[in-house]
């Protein structure tokens, strides 16, 4: 009854004479059927100086990136991110990798190596953790100083090792050498990854940015170099690699956020990627520019920037900041603020202040709002309420829609023809996409002349053992999604979550019936009572009789039973409003025995 | 407690140490505040000689399209749609436009005029009817075809009147005179209402193709003349106001439609709105000019494409159709099929292939499959899921993303200033669109000299009286959504979405307690049950003796009353919960006294 595939489905087919739904509709909770090729055993023993590769996210989603390599019975992890859950897993505030299948084996890790500071990369952190306080955390600067203060949050205090673009060293049995790579986050690093088994490439997070605001190029001589050693598997980003042509540069915004600033009448709001230093650093030499004060908005745009700060990666001249509490001071038309909230996210501060509930900031019809962002998809709806409630106040709002005010952080088809024709790998692994994203990836390996059974198009828990410099899929390790709700984790699974969905559309009707122990006779008339179901409170009473009928007759059949009553009731009572409203709610019955 | 907004926002605040939540926030269900400006209070009554425009439904959404015109008591209704839900109206089907304003005056319509027959115009028109059976309704001959096809699933047969471009009748009191207008559906029609209150023209949805398929142009000329003549009052689409330029033409799509078919090596899915004759037709050229065969697929599609091909609107040429049972005898080579679910809608047939849930047609890789549609927002979920089900399989997919393979109906920002000085309007009315269309929209009037206090950016419910050549906005009219969950319309009101979205986000727990009658003793153990809030069965077992406390509490303070005794667990639980997990489930304590 609570499966929402089976529900929800049957649900829609009795109302096929209605044009169909365009709300976001539930995918079915059912596991998707194994894709044709790929295995549904788990692996054989890996074989003497062969080197295995398990994901555990980060495959078919944009999230939860970790994969692990094992090498001679030690491994090695890179990446431990969280997914932000969709209309699929309601109420849930994050979605960890699995860690179940290296669970026993936490202590075999030589090492985590973080690509960069980005939430889908570094989120999981503190839960992993949890399990070994004492792993040793490999990353940049800058990756490094985002994960300490995540983990302060978690009063955890991690075991960290700063790597910067150019080290080589090793890490228990694996020898890591790290590339320079450009991204949307300052000091991000590929892995390249040695052992016996061969030399294994890891892009992370890569765009070819060929003039970035630090100057730090993504490493193609790098590249090419160990191409020439001759690269034996590569995994790399799929993110944008249905995306034709080259992405722009970082650099080629700040002309345009300058001049939409300058545009501005009164006080300038822009909202980007809290941890987006190079955005910020444009914003605030376009605030400079025009003799506007900055305020920096949100939590972790303050916490980010004042890291990047520290580091030396944001440059902020002299007295240019403004606490919040002094913008009263500042007026309007010298007043730029850099606010969370590009996504729409409902507490983000432009979400709240476009809802009129922000402490500090009232909208003024005077405004401009910059998004300076990309619209993730499924938050459309998100974001486009945040603007339309703007436009609403008469605020001006500019987007990439209207205005080059975003590039993307991730390489394009063309790009990624770059790195496949330096790199020259004699295996691939498309990771970091969805589907539509990792096929594509595979396109353009195979364009540039790997060999079409060469590249490994996955899912999480597939296993490719590294075997005499072959790729080859080897297994399938169980893995699922671990769901964080509240503070509790662990708790909730398919089952509840399908449970929301099925409340969530039709609220639930409970029925309470008190009987006699003894006798099974309803000591009380049952109690009838929904919530999400009906505004009208006439709506059950006609269900009513109909319980007490089937009371009557599990009674004279002499059930006692409190379970077996109350399957009876939800039978008759789903039965009815079926029926009477073509309504899907929960059914709840209650019996005691009293 | 069950109001979402206070609800939510209270869960979320209480997590701002977590990283931002990306799924599609909720926003609050509190009603908006007023526009700076919007009248608050009913209008007064109408002048002699004046005529007054009430909009229940279209402005600040796209969808549920409803205006209604009034002039010597008289009214005349434009458009009656249908909006379909998103993430704020979970389970809902459909909203329709709040009618209560005009129920009492249904006598007093002379005409409901329908401008197109899309969803968002005609969709509200059955349950119209129900109200008022003999009303009479006028559209073009493709619109009324529409209508009388729904009205028949409802069982219901309209008193119908067909009009054509160039036609210029009364009906009543409004003397109404028919433009044609090119769009995404066949017939569209602008609509100029003459009264002695003066000129009044209505774009319905409209889009200036310079080269339209059917050679029927938006009447510039037309429009034009009554310009000269003088326009008071112009009411204009919105939709792509924001767009900048002109948007392409329907045929510019043939050879790209032609082409794409021309690549598939397999079995060719061309997904599209099921009521756009035009792109249907073209992709039926495109089949046969490589010798497809084509299956149309989807009920709306099949019925759609039965009506415009009786009407002459589609020419098929003999032998090319295969009904879906004959489609096995085809090779995939030569086979085309035409089907619904370009959005992603769950039970459409691209939905149910994609989920390999369809009778006939299963997925193969070597089909090719083409969204020849729009990214409607808010959708985007749902399509990224069937692409990405599609690509899994390794299905080559073609979107609007990576080929020019859809065109939008609506006019862009350029055409509609092409509108403007073709109409010269003496004040202007924003309608069909969001608030960042709205104003885009006004702010193009604007450009083309439109005073600034002779544009009305208004919303819902707002009325705008046109009083001696001026449009004045006069009051504001208390409407609301019409909610229709299953077959009952009027018993789902916020309150009950309200409970939806938390039992949604967060389950419910319900707590069920029998006591004496006289004692308030609690004559058995409570019981604890949750859904949707955890998996773990031993989730409750830490706040039962805390539930026996209080009990006894309220025992002991000799309380009987048993909605008492519900607050008391109510509360307590909802605290410990709170405390113990960090969620907010729905608490919904039973007490019965035996």
């Amino acid at each position: 009854m609570s499966r929402p595939s089976a529900r929800s489905d049957r649900n829609r087919s009795d109302r096929r004479s209605r044009p169909p739904r365009r709300d976001q509709p539930r995918p079915p909770a059912v596991v998707e059927a194994v894709l044709p090729g790929l295995p549904t055993q788990p692996p054989g023993p890996l074989p003497e100086g062969a080197l295995r590769v398990l994901t555990l996210g980060g495959i078919g989603e944009i999230g939860r990136n970790m994969t692990v390599f094992e090498y001679d019975g030690r491994l090695l992890v890179v990446d431990a991110g969280v997914l932000f859950p969709d209309a699929d897993a309601p109420g849930v505030d994050l979605i960890l990798p699995d860690f179940r299948p290296i669970l026993d084996r936490l202590g075999d890790i030589d090492a985590l190596v973080l690509t960069h500071g980005h939430e889908d990369h570094i989120g999981a952190v503190p839960f992993l953790l949890r399990q070994r306080p004492d792993l040793l955390i490999v990353g940049s600067p800058f990756t490094l100083a985002l994960v300490a203060a995540k983990c302060k949050e978690h009063r955890l205090t991690p075991h960290m090792l700063v790597v910067n673009e150019g080290d080589r060293l090793t890490h228990g049995t694996f020898e890591c050498e790290y590339f320079a790579v450009s991204h949307s986050i300052p000091q991000c690093l590929a892995v390249a990854i040695r052992t016996p088994a061969g030399v294994i490439l890891h892009t992370g997070d890569i765009k070819l940015d060929q003039r970035p605001l630090d100057g730090r190029l993504t490493d193609l001589p790098g590249f090419s170099r160990l191409g020439d050693e001759g690269v034996d598997l590569f995994l790399c980003d799929s993110t944008n690699a249905d995306t034709p042509g080259v992405s722009p540069s970082e650099a080629s915004l700040g002309p345009n956020l300058t001049a939409a600033i300058g545009k501005a009448q009164g006080r300038a709001f822009v909202a980007c990627f809290a941890s987006n230093v190079y955005r910020v650093q444009q914003i605030v030499d376009g605030a400079v520019a025009h003799g506007r004060r900055i305020c920096l908005l949100g939590r972790s745009m303050l916490r980010n920037m004042e890291i990047a700060t520290d580091l030396g990666l944001l440059t902020v001249p002299e007295g240019t900041m403004v606490a919040i509490d002094d913008v009263d001071d500042i007026p309007d038309e010298q007043m730029l603020v850099v606010c969370t909230g590009s996504q729409g996210e409902p507490m983000a501060a432009l979400s709240r202040i476009a809802r009129g509930e922000h402490r500090t900031f009232q909208m003024r019809s005077t405004d401009t709002v910059i998004l300076s962002s990309s619209l993730i998809p499924g938050n459309e709806h998100a974001v486009f309420g945040v603007v339309n409630r703007l436009r609403r106040a008469g605020i001006q709002v500019i987007d990439n829609r209207n205005s080059n005010v975003h590039v993307s952080g991730h390489a394009y088809a063309g790009e990624l023809l770059f790195l496949y024709n330096a790199v020259r790998p004699s295996n691939v692994m498309p990771v970091h996409g969805e589907w539509r994203h990792l096929r594509a990836n595979a396109e353009l390996a195979e364009q540039t002349g790997v060999a079409h059974d060469a590249i490994a198009v996955t899912e999480n828990g597939i296993t490719v053992d590294l075997v005499d410099g072959r790729a080859v899929i080897s297994g399938r390790v169980e893995v699922g999604r671990a769901y964080v709700d509240g503070v509790a984790t662990g708790d909730i699974e398919q089952p509840t979550l399908a449970d929301r969905l099925v409340l969530g559309e039709g609220g639930f009707i409970s029925i309470t019936v008190a009987i006699d122990a003894t006798t099974g006779r309803a000591v009380a008339p049952p109690t009838l009572s929904g919530r999400g179901f009906s505004e009208d409170p006439k709506a059950l009473v006609a269900v009513l009789p109909i319980v007490e009928q089937e009371l009557a007759r599990t009674q004279s059949e002499g059930i006692v039973d409190t379970h077996r009553v109350a399957q009876q009731v939800r039978r008759v009572v789903g039965k009815w409003v079926g029926e009477t409203y073509r309504r899907r709610p929960m059914i709840v019955p209650t019996v005691i025995a009293v």
